[in-house]
Order: C-alpha cells, then sequence, then structure tokens
C-alpha cells in the first residue's frame, strides 16, 4: 500500500460537490444531468488509475482491479436526495477511488438510485440478482412520475447490459458512511463502527369515517377520521416507550386527512407509520401493541380502522470479523475516540450482505444533520475515517 | 296571495338540478359556464313572471317587485361546492320565486359565491357595501387560481354595476336552506326555525421542529413536529369537552407534515383548527384553553409552536320577531314537527342582518349530508317548508 493521498481524497469529494451544486450541498437525483455527469467523472477517475471502469445498464459504475487474486469491494452511490448533501453517499464512493489510489486491492463501486428516486435500492440489488425486468418496465420517478425506462433512455443506458457482481472475488464489502444521526457527536466521538442495519417496518394506517359539514354535524354525531388518527397515535406515543428497546426508533412521516378543508369534517385518513430496530423481537411486540390499538380504536371510535403492513425488512447484522477489524484500526488512529452502533437508515450493505461479508464505517454529521444542503462532517473527521477503513482493508487484505 | 304552486317549485328545483348535473347532484362552480347558466335561468324566470331581474356586475341576480310598498326580500345561492347538492342554496332561491310567483310581495335575490370558490360571501357582502373593488382586483379561485377579474370577465360581468341593496325597502330578508345535519332528522322534525348563525373562530397552528432522517435520529434527540401536534390535538380532545357549550362544534380539518415522507421527522407541521357556536364567551373560553395548551407545548416539547387566528367571526342571531313568525307557521303546517336550532354553517342571511331583519328556516337533510352531490331531501319535506315560509312571509308582510 502506498501512502493515502488524503489531500487528493478531499479535493474529490469537493469536485463531486460541484456537480449539481445547491448552496453548500448537492442537487443530484437519479439519472438527471447531473447525477450522469457524476458517474462519468467517476469512470474518468477510475481508468485513469488502471482500474476497468464502467458504467452498467441501471447506472451502477463498477471499477475492477485488472489483477486477480482476493479484493475487497469498497463503494456506496453517487446521486442525492433532492437538494441534499455533498457527503451521503459520495463519502464512500470517493474512499473506494481513494483506497484503490493507495493500491490497496479494492475494487470499486457506485450503486445506482440507492436514494430511491425510481425504486429500492435498484443498483445494489441489480448487482446481486434481486432485480427484474419487470420491476423496472413498472418503475417510475416517485417525485414526477418519468417511467424508469425513459429515464435510462435519456441518461443513454437503453439495451446497455447490467453487471452482475461476482462474490467468490470479494472478501467482503465496506461502506464509509456520514452517521446521519447525533450518537456520535453527542458521545464525543470521531469514528463509528457499524453493528448492523436495522430493520425498518412500515405500515399505512387507514381510517375511514364519514366526510360531514364542520358547521352542519354535532360532536356526538360525528365520524372523524382526522380525530381516530389523533386518538391512534397519541395511544402510540403512550404506549410504544414502554415496549421499545434502548434504540428503537419510531416515525410518523405522514398524516393525510382527506378533503383537508377547514370547514369540512375529514372522512378518511392516511397515516404513514414505521419503526426501526435491529431486534427483530422488539418490533413484532411493537407491531402486536400497534394491532391492539387499532382493535381498541375499532371498538371505541365510530370509524373503521385498518393496519396495512407494507414492508417488514429483516435487519443486517455486519459482519463480526470486518467489524473487527474496523474497529482495530478505529482504536489505533482515534483511541477512545470511536464506539460502534446500529445504523438507523437503510444502506446498500445490506444488499451486499445477502451475498458477502459486509461492514460499514460511520463518519459524525455535524448536528446529525443529513438529507439537507447543510449535511456536513468535519474534514479531519472524513480524513480520519478514510484512514481507518484503509487500514482496515489493509489488514483484511493481509490475512 | 295566489294559491302556492308547489308543482311548479319541485319542477323548478329539478330544472336547476340539470344544469350542470353530476351524478344525483350538481357541480356548478361559481361563474362556471353551469354557473351562469343557472344565473340566466333564474332572471328569465324572474322576468317571466314580471319582476325587474338582472344579473348584477359580481354575478348576484336580482329580481324586484316593480309595485312600491313594503316587501321582503327572499333568496340564497345558486353556485355550488365542487360535485356537490342540489338544495344548497338553490332551495332558497327557488323558494323566493315561487313566494313571488304566489304573488307575495317579495323581491327574489341570488348572491354570487356564497360558496367561497373565489372569496367569501362575495355577493352578499357586495349587495349591503362590504366589498371593496381593491378586494375584487386581489382574490383568486381557490382551487384553480384564476384571478377573480379574468373570471367575471369571461363571464360577460366586466364593467356590469354592483348593486346596492335599499334595506328601508324590506321589512326583512329569508332564506330556506337545508340544514346539512342531522339534527332535525334525528329528532323527528320536519322543518327547523334558525335561531342564529354560529361565529366561527378559526386558526392556524404552526409547528416548527428539525427535519431529520428517521433512521439515524435517536427518539430523544427528535424535534418531531408532527409527534407535537398529534401531542396538541390530543390534549384538546381531552379538555375541550370540559368548557364547551351544549352545541359546540371544533374541527381539525387538515394536519399538513413536511415534507411528509415515511423515513423523514417532520420538520414542519401545520395545523387548521376551528370552533363554533352561538356564544361568544364558550368561544373566548375555549381559545384560552388552546392559547394554554400552546404554551405548554413550547414548555414541554423540543419543537416550536406558534397559534394565529386566522378568523373570528360574530355569531348573527336571527331575528325575534322573524323567528316567532316562522316559529307560528310551522306549528300550524306540522305542529309537534318542528324546533328551533342554531345554524353551524354560515350562510348569506349573516350579512343580511346587518341590515335588515333577516331568519332562516331549514329544511331536513337525509343522512344530514352536504357538500356533496347525495345531498338530499324527501319532497314532502321541500314543499312543508315552502308553505311554512310562505305563511310567515304573508304573516310578516300583513302586519
Amino acid at each position: 500500500m502506498r501512502e493515502l493521498d488524503t489531500d487528493r481524497f478531499l479535493a474529490d469529494l469537493h469536485a463531486l460537490r460541484r456537480i449539481g451544486a445547491y448552496r453548500s450541498g448537492v442537487h443530484r437525483p437519479t439519472y438527471s444531468a447531473e447525477d450522469m455527469e457524476a458517474r462519468r467523472w467517476l469512470v474518468a477517475e477510475l481508468s485513469a488509475i488502471g482500474l476497468d471502469a464502467a458504467m452498467d445498464g441501471i447506472g451502477s459504475v463498477f471499477g475492477r482491479q485488472r489483477t486477480g487474486g482476493p479484493c475487497l469491494l469498497v463503494g456506496s452511490h453517487l446521486e442525492t436526495q433532492n437538494h441534499a448533501g455533498w457527503l451521503d453517499g459520495a463519502l464512500g464512493v470517493v474512499a473506494g477511488l481513494a483506497l484503490a489510489r493507495a493500491g490497496l486491492a479494492v475494487d470499486v463501486v457506485a450503486f445506482a438510485d440507492e436514494e430511491g428516486h425510481y425504486g429500492s435500492f435498484l443498483g445494489s440489488r441489480s448487482a446481486i440478482g434481486l432485480l427484474e425486468e419487470a420491476e423496472i418496465d413498472r418503475a417510475r420517478n416517485r417525485y414526477h412520475g418519468t417511467p424508469l425506462r425513459d429515464a435510462l433512455a435519456a441518461a443513454g443506458l437503453a439495451g446497455v447490459p447490467r453487471q452482475r457482481l461476482d462474490p467468490a472475488r470479494y472478501r467482503g464489502f465496506l461502506e464509509l458512511h456520514v452517521e446521519q444521526g447525533t450518537q456520535l457527536e453527542s458521545a464525543g466521538h470521531r469514528v463509528g463502527v457499524v453493528t448492523g442495519i436495522v430493520a425498518i417496518w412500515q405500515y399505512r394506517i387507514v381510517i375511514e369515517g364519514m366526510q360531514d359539514h364542520a358547521g352542519g354535524t354535532t360532536m356526538a354525531e360525528r365520524k372523524d377520521a382526522g380525530l381516530t388518527a389523533v386518538r391512534l397515535l397519541a395511544r402510540v406515543d403512550r404506549e410504544f416507550p414502554m415496549l421499545c428497546g434502548p434504540r428503537t426508533v419510531w416515525t410518523c412521516g405522514r398524516i393525510a386527512l382527506e378533503p383537508g378543508a377547514p370547514s369540512i369534517i375529514p372522512g378518511r385518513a392516511e397515516v404513514l407509520f414505521q419503526m426501526r430496530d435491529l431486534d427483530v423481537e422488539v418490533l413484532r411486540r411493537m407491531e402486536t401493541c400497534l394491532e391492539r390499538i387499532v382493535q381498541e380504536m375499532n371498538r371505541t371510535e365510530r370509524t373503521r380502522t385498518t393496519l396495512e403492513a407494507m414492508s417488514r425488512s429483516q435487519p443486517t447484522p455486519c459482519d463480526p470479523a470486518l467489524q473487527d477489524a474496523l474497529a482495530a484500526a478505529a482504536e489505533r488512529h482515534a483511541p477512545g475516540q470511536w464506539q460502534r452502533l446500529p445504523s438507523g437508515g437503510g444502506h446498500d450493505a445490506q444488499y451486499m450482505a445477502r451475498v458477502m461479508p459486509s461492514a460499514m464505517l460511520f463518519a459524525p454529521s455535524i448536528g446529525g444533520i443529513s438529507h439537507h444542503w447543510s449535511e456536513d462532517t468535519k474534514e479531519e473527521d472524513l480524513v480520519l475515517a478514510l484512514r481507518v477503513l484503509a487500514d482496515a482493508a489493509a489488514a483484511v487484505l493481509a490475512r
């Protein structure tokens, strides 16, 4: 391994930051002109250091070592949420580039659409054979409805074959990412070794009442779907703290009342609710509680509530040996200034973990801010995380 | 007074129902082609029975008796909410037409835009001098944003003068309307004498938190604007029943969480809240409670909540003498089958009451349904309400 070029690493991050720059962040939605420019930039950088680099039919960029022998896969994604941060995704890709540039036996990858503009983890699922053509046919942009096929064609990817990873080639997958939370910052820690990626269980709660005039209908007569939603969520707010684990989170991200007018009693409410934990037993306990609350609402309210589980993902524990390699490197570079922690967010690593040992390293997020243009991390923490990642990768490759 | 032609009354209602028919209701938004057709239909019907009829510059239709002497003003509105009922508004206008046709000294009016497509009670406010040109310049359609001036021009009303009512001409204003509630139906009553139109106090509650990733932010760190909204509304739900009057109503018609995505902690919530009562003291008490709940939220939650009063209308008691005339007629035609009740909804009568004695009569709404195409009332109840209105009008005019 040659000396890590940390200046070049930071310069590369800033170069990417200029592609689709929005205030201090970036706006690089999947398959947009800016996103494609970033992908082409990566292909060029990977080629320049001698890797066999190309973009595949779903937009993922792969840079492969031309020599044989065991290697590691290192990367993340390049597209961003709308008007979002400069590090989410880009950090892991540029870290892979830096490791390859330092001469480590590392293949670099940028998986397409981790951010879900068109689907769910299109790139990482495609790379392990979990994305059917039929799903690509059906998928549309979640914001503007453009069919995925049209977006791929406009990006020049129609007819380009998709690449499948060969797990036998790799000792494992490493993904460096910003924490997107404040656990590291709150503890005064500079780097985090991820224990696993939490399971996410998502629900749609639909409440059917009776739309009525807000002046003409007495309180006793009402079948107010919005009021049931409030009562149900207030009940969750009281009950869940008694059932949750130390790091469980639950979120109601949307309450849509129909028709949503000031003088009309809502006839229908739709609530999006999710909960996350590494421990499936905790999630089962909370789901049972949620079901019981819905049952009670149907006994006590004059509305009809239904609970629909939209998805129940499995937790993804990080590979213990890779975790330990990262932990040993963290302790070398930042003694007493690192910790282990779960990832509350989903990452490409959760799909890589299905086919090879996978692990993640977190750099602290200033103020925990992510999915916002003001997302940031201190440059010395970015450099520290790169050093930890490189050391761990070298140790794994040296085994 | 000649014999009331109740068949013609029902036929006229059905004729209007065909203009903009939508399923069993009508879709006649203000100044739409269908709405203008309905207004022209009314001008023609009023002219045919000898009244001096015309549409004014805001779209209101006035039909005036050509003889002098004291008379009553009877009417309501012709436009509808979107895809709404056939009786809301039309009933009161067609009742005025029937009374005039029976030879009663009645002027007939159809006030424009009671339903608020472009503003708030444009027609009735214009008729009493409470609508400035500057407000017309500013107003836009609440659904599609078309400027009111453009809509008036397209309807052929640009440059047409607006008519101002001369209160000295009238003994009072009578408005027959559907109840839009189920108080009459629940009590087994066939007609209702309105005691007054409730005051409506409306609020916008804005909660500012911090938008964050739902996976990366622990429960303890969150500043969840949506959760504060739920806690605030649950608190209102517990406290208000202890403070309200027998007929107070309160409604949360909208809870908008931003950005409204399943995996993002809402950084901002906007809640539309309103309460209605005939008694301003009750509303003051509830407003004080709401203010205290907001204060408490600002002490206990990690979010910032602001309460903005958007409007505080005054209650409009109906004229006691006109009420008594209606009550006497109701007891003659439907002994034991009528009651007095407040109107929970706003009506043109609340503006007429500012310049002349005004009163309202309610016909029962089947199932209380209104502002929906399935709105309906039994034909025998429509006819009964017309007879009560005509009798009361005759008694008032005979004084």
